[in-house]
């Protein structure tokens, strides 16, 4: 693969595709963006978050990206736009030197089973091996050293990254990205115990990614038992992440990094799930259900909220002390009511 | 790979094959299994938990594989076992479309060092690399882009999946099964210190894997810093799980996604370890401990029995207050002793 | 790859090249190390600990590495050093089978692009690929199935093992080790809402790693979304560990596996986090500061020393009266505050 080099857009080119009001030179020239503080003058900045708001004055940028509530303050050419975060979004996929490269085609070197069925434009990298009754849709990429596995469909416009793992039988929807490292479509952890041993139950399910789904690097998503693992469209999953068998996300749902989800829960739509959050099996998670970082989660939840478990950290002397103190807790509890029926009574 | 096609079996031969007691139409074909819930007329459903027994009368399965006790509500055929969640374990690998295709041989573009052993019947995936002095027992799989590093051995009957790692120096039993994106091998965490900087030590050791066990997605075991890390018979890993270097797991123990062990701890036969729990160094864990989700264990622990550690997940709201408190758990227990002195007195 | 035999050496050659005083036969072969109660007469054993110091008078090493107090009790050849341990460090890597091999050179299944640049010995396994517009600078070995994104820079003398990736634009320093199945420079998990929907965020910057960084097997370190992820040198980074888009980590820190980093928090120089540690993002940890294991760190650290967060494991019985309680306990503290009230008033 090769990068492209860093495209040169105007202001009024940048205006056009973003939809903002362009206060200043129509023709400056800008190669890249920055945060208001680093940028240099031939890039463009952005204000999407007050904190920032005293970065403004002094910024060397061609141009800044903001609310038009700050257009005045600001010192240099201006974009308006009403949500300059989702602006920056935008713009930060113009800069984007992973596309717009024409596609590489087949490298001599990938695996490609004859009974595959490629669309147009399909890159597939050094290494790589797709077998037998693959279909890849439409300008997927599939990155050097990755495997696609026998039956499975990535959608057209979708990419895996480098030694990236889609096992067999998987659908992955239209636009999907999948990082490297990750694996789609292991098996399930699912065992029979016969009071001595363990006998290994089949995972005969599979799992469907939906349209514009993100796996961060090194995730699992195991395949479903008998029925399939589902996530929704436009769910978000970080580095990191264990989804086990027949577990279903909602759409638009962002799990960080280092989640980890037990059989057959179903989180809802429109959740989020901070880093290194648990939850247990057999659960159902209403729809937007946030839980912080590193909460685990053993019931569901039936309304829409906050949720947090766990205690917050501190000196360990004094956490010791402390943690001593929480084995005792029910007993401190029952102290404290006795005492209260005595000053009743 | 090819995945076979779904294998049609009438049901006097599952009943064969189960050793299971059959009560209706022997020569019945079916061609999969499924819940009671979702099975067609076509499949074989089982019922292995009470909680579904609600299920049964509705049915459309072609058979139903169950308790005794349960045969006179059945509506359909059905397949009786004194067991019948090991039933459906063995069910299910009837129908696995992994199994009992003819092995593929060794692909053009695997690299196999001339020193490797192969043994009969070996696949070797595209992509796959063998690096010298590997042993290959009968019937191993090797999937494609995996790699098998120098002077391994592979146990008869093995499979590893696609772009799993087996580093140098490994030992993995019979029938083992290591998924796609796992690691055996990479070094321990080994530093000295010399008061500025971290001196790298050498991980002497390598990592034994016993029979019939199996490793999840993107999981890893560290090799040893001298002696060896060990795994015993039917261990039974999930994805996304951690073991450091000199860990050793007796025989039959089961943990989830997630876990994290970290060096020179022993973990006892028949242990459970539930998601994202994490066991500290150089502790012992005594037979048939059982670890519920994402507990924290920093003592070695002589009994049996199940242990857990945390908070359970509450509002946000809610959650923040009590977390204040907990950080003054000690001081609320001297002052709750102090009133009770004061009443005492 | 090859591992080379384990080397035979004599006392003589191991005390001048650890720089300690041998008591004892010069010319004494030795072909590996062990504990004290392990090693066989071709072996060196070492004391490091003074828990094993119990093991010294029955060893049956050849010679032992230890503290010249020690030396009196020692019942054969003894190699004296101020610090054992640090010679045990350096002793270990004397006998790595990994080191001192012949480069291997470039395997013919190895795809290079033409752009890429070579140092003097760099050692290219099977499988592996190297993108445009790489660096790889000299005596650097890149495992089987490992990937080299676009552009990259990998420094003198550092070690991809097999199936590890290193994504575009990613700067590698001096004699790094990146184990198998890691991923370096995936994206950053950035989205921006439209209240609907997301959208993505390039991620725009990279990943640099310092000199002698190790990072072990499935761990990630995210690239950056406008600037970099900076590892400082010499920082130690264990299996399974995710570091989110820019994060800095200061020179000689360490972090246990399963550690999970959210985006743009800075760690300080010679920090330890233990295993499953999480920190919060945007927080600044000062130099010095070691977290305990699994702890969740929510703010920022300004001041050296140990902390903690979580309660112990004890009974699952003990437990679930206790976490009831803790959901109680701000009422709890707010009963005991009104009872001592009543007392004093």
């Amino acid at each position: 693969m090769t990068r492209r080099d860093t495209p040169t857009l105007t202001l009024a080119d940048i205006a056009e595709r973003l939809g903002a009001r362009l206060v200043g030179d129509a023709d400056r020239r800008v190669s890249g963006l920055a945060t208001l503080r680093e940028a240099g003058p031939d890039q463009v900045a952005f204000l999407a978050n007050r904190a920032y708001l005293k970065d403004l004055p002094e910024t060397r940028a061609a141009a800044v990206l903001l609310h038009p509530q700050h257009g005045e303050t600001c010192p240099t050419a201006r974009l308006e736009l009403d949500n300059p975060y989702l602006g920056y979004a935008a713009l930060s996929r113009l800069f984007d030197p992973l596309a717009g490269r024409p596609p590489a085609g087949v490298h001599p070197s990938a695996v490609v089973d004859p009974s595959a069925s490629l669309g147009a434009r399909v890159e597939i990298g050094p290494s790589a091996v797709i077998e037998a009754g693959v279909t890849l849709g439409d300008d997927v990429i599939i990155g050097p050293g990755s495997v696609v596995g026998a039956d499975s469909v990535i959608g057209a416009g979708s990419r895996l990254h480098a030694n990236a793992t889609v096992c067999h039988g998987v659908v992955v929807g239209q636009r999907a990205i999948l990082h490297s490292g990750c694996v789609i479509g292991g098996d399930g952890f699912g065992f029979a115990h016969d009071g001595a041993r363990w006998h290994k139950i089949a995972q005969l399910g599979g799992v469907i990614l939906g349209d514009d789904v993100e796996v961060g690097s090194c995730s699992s998503i195991d395949r479903g038992a008998l029925g399939d693992t589902i996530i929704g469209h436009d769910v978000k999953i970080d580095s990191q992440v264990q989804i086990a068998h027949n577990v279903q996300i909602g759409d638009h749902s962002a799990l960080a990094g280092c989640v980890g989800i037990a059989g057959s829960t179903r989180v809802g739509k429109h959740c989020m799930l901070g880093g290194g959050v648990g939850l247990s099996g057999h659960l159902t998670l209403c729809d937007g259900v946030q839980v912080t970082g590193m909460s685990l989660v053993t019931n569901s939840i039936t309304e829409p909220g906050v949720y947090s478990s766990g205690t917050g950290a501190m000196k360990n002397a004094q956490w010791r002390k402390n943690a001593v103190r929480f084995k005792q807790l029910d007993d401190i509890a029952k102290r404290l009511s006795r005492l209260e029926k005595g000053r009743d009574g």
